[in-house]
């Protein structure tokens, strides 16, 4: 293994446990690695986490592009379960929960902005490839294409809240399954395209 | 206004802007109140920032114990329902949301641990509540009795992912009264006394 990828390793580890507090000479001391050494490939603290973060953030935008362009486009409730497993899965590693965990918990800086950004588009991309489908699918399955922004809101927060209770509990376990199905029920009934018209909203 | 309101409420907002990294003498540059003066009322940094929070944990814990209590226990949906609409209008308030926020995201240490155990026990409180309602409301309802702890950790997701995305987006919009409605619909349907028989999960 190359000195740059032990240092990035290393790194990773260390930053899970003790997120962006940590600091080059900590991250020395808790390894054989010099200082100088860190030094000689990374010019900062902020630069050794992001460079170790974006790589991290590039392996979750390459492994939810491969899940959305080889889902069947035409339908969307295959997609959104296979992207929705596909996160349950992902974070199914202690050590990957504990480390976007500590990515959302970083404070305020630059470095948070950078993580943010980067993670903001990703997150964008996906969730706009997942409104296209609806779109599609809403043509030929009565539901309403006009109820696109609360699909796309919806599924947000059922991810956003599978997402945060996977970091308050730190375990996958099985109602996450029927979080899903509660959610793509709803779907069908609520965004059908009699049944906002039939409601006070 | 007292010195110990006073010094309670700035560091209310200051806490809001900077967390739990604030120090004594942040307080006392930041305020017109002398550090000997702060430590008249309290022991030490820790000591006032989790006397804060609490206060604030506090008027949660009673502000939700109305919602529940107030609502009319044979109607589960109307309970979750202005349970969910509270929490909506709660976070309303933008130094609220940042405050909150902020009490979701200090670094691990003693403090954290204690906001966590009061902050569980008010959530865990409240959630009991609405699943005993659950178990009631099924009997009569066609819902299954047994499918109580799918019911609570849906709510818990369809909570968590709407706080997150609160947190995240910082203000209220109207797509929220449509997820409440989804997961509704989709409890209603998934829940059904002969729903999930008949299907593989």
């Amino acid at each position: 293994m190359s000195k740059k990828q032990e240092i990035i390793d290393r790194t990773y580890e260390l930053f899970s446990r003790y997120g962006d507090a940590l600091s080059l000479s900590a991250i020395a001391n808790a390894t054989s690695i010099k200082k100088s050494s860190l030094y000689a490939h990374f010019d900062s603290k902020d630069h050794l986490l992001f460079h170790v973060i974006d790589l991290e953030l590039q392996k979750f935008d390459q492994a939810t592009l491969d899940v959305l362009k080889t889902s069947d486009s035409t339908d969307l409730k295959k997609t959104v379960s296979d992207f929705y497993y596909f996160i349950l899965y992902y974070f199914n590693d202690p050590t990957k929960l504990v480390f976007w965990k500590r990515c959302m918990l970083m404070s305020e800086g630059p470095l948070k902005k950078k993580v943010e950004e980067t993670h903001m588009k990703i997150h964008q991309r996906n969730i706009e490839y997942i409104t296209t489908l609806y779109i599609d699918y809403a043509k030929t399955n009565d539901l309403d294409e006009k109820n696109v922004d609360i699909f796309r809101h919806s599924f947000m927060v059922l991810l956003l809240g599978t997402l945060y209770s996977l970091f308050v509990f730190e375990h996958r376990v099985t109602p996450y399954d029927h979080s899903f199905h509660i959610f793509w029920k709803g779907v069908q009934q609520h965004l059908h395209k009699n049944s906002l018209s039939r409601e006070r909203l």
